[in-house]
């Protein structure tokens, strides 16, 4: 059974604000749920549409309709799912070798194939500036495919993360130098921009290294897609 | 002025099913209208909700109020401006020098994206099997940023397309050998799968050498999206 208030509660967390405000967020879907329940991020609870079926050890399953699914899901057709968990807390430090720094991404799409690609590369932690768009949104959870349980996600003002880090810090321009022919440390930090602006002013001057993905013949098209030229950066990074 | 049938001719074009029959596409959106205008593409006719703004060059703009764009408009927010382009006929005879094969790639925003990276790499030409996602869908369109003007897409039976060809075929599989360590030839194919499925067992067999991208760290992530993985095999084709 879910009483009212909760369902409320649920659908609230489709917004940021609440999802700050009560320190929660919700996951649609069989297979996610599964991932996200046996990860380090803790269960609030969980409920579907036929909790009789669901055999997992130790987890308590509560009823929801189908119509009282479709009022608080995010997704056009729900599928008998949905968890709501605590957003967990991130240790202060950052340990990884390489981190992957986000200038203002805002496409749910792009972030969450980034998150997917910092777990397929070994890249642990993000830094994502204020303005990124923030990774328990829905659309970022989809694409993340279960990602977000391995991958620690920093929300700061990137200026003074940069200011007081010292290891070298890429960015790609256009003028930059062709990364075939660069070769990257053990240890450093990469920079992707904005989906239209790129990298800002603000934090291009961070950088100490300025690299460029090389296109090829004659075309005229004017920038990648910055999940596809993340994809590239991290594979060279681990080459 | 926009008259009724013309209104019905633009919201069927939203099926594949139509734009077959009549041979037309929709693009919506003034900055990508503009690019296949000036492609090779040829318009059939272009509609805006302030006409006399316009100002391209020899093209004759039709008025159409805003309510009824978002009658046809295939957008939450549509932005004043629809064009109807006429599907172009592409050579039989295919010259690039890396082709790109899609066996059965389903999702949209994947397929405008790898649309977007043969631009970016100089690949010309994609054969996309006949299950692929249509590539005049206007996600796709929406997601190519206008790369669709310079890449040639065609619709084969892709088993029959490989049986023929001489040229070296490759594709990714998970005990394939790591694209790192692999040189590979100034021509080829290149096979990219479905996104829950991988590449099909009918087309596997044509494949004459078997890559994969290594993963790093000790990662449990099963996949790398479709789109990010075609980034990182078309730059190293291009190393």
């Amino acid at each position: 059974m879910v009483v009212k208030s909760e369902l409320k509660l649920i659908k609230s967390l489709q917004h940021k604000k609440y999802r700050n405000e009560h320190g929660l967020f919700v996951v649609e879907g069989k297979k996610v749920v599964e991932e996200v329940i046996n990860s380090k991020i803790k269960l609030h609870k969980l409920f579907a549409v036929a909790p009789e079926k669901i055999q997992l050890e130790g987890v308590q399953t509560f009823s929801i309709s189908n119509k009282e699914l479709s009022q608080v899901s995010s997704l056009k057709s729900p599928n008998g799912f949905i968890g709501v968990f605590y957003i967990p807390k991130l240790e202060e430090e950052i340990v990884s070798d390489w981190i992957l720094v986000l200038d203002g991404v805002q496409d749910p799409g792009n972030l969450g194939t980034i998150i997917r690609l910092c777990d397929w590369f070994g890249v642990t932690d993000i830094v994502c500036s204020l303005e990124t768009v923030d990774c328990y949104n829905s659309k970022v959870l989809q694409a993340t495919m279960g990602s977000i349980t391995r991958v620690n996600i920093h929300y700061r003002a990137i200026d003074s993360f940069l200011n007081t880090t010292k290891l070298p810090v890429f960015g790609t321009f256009v003028d930059g130098a062709s990364v075939k022919d660069s070769k990257l440390p053990k240890k450093g930090i990469m920079i992707m921009g904005n989906e239209g602006k790129g990298i800002s002013d603000l934090v291009a001057k961070f950088c100490t290294d300025k690299l460029a993905i090389p296109q090829f013949g004659n075309s005229t098209t004017e920038s990648l897609n910055v999940a596809s030229a993340t994809a590239i950066l991290l594979h060279e990074i681990r080459r």
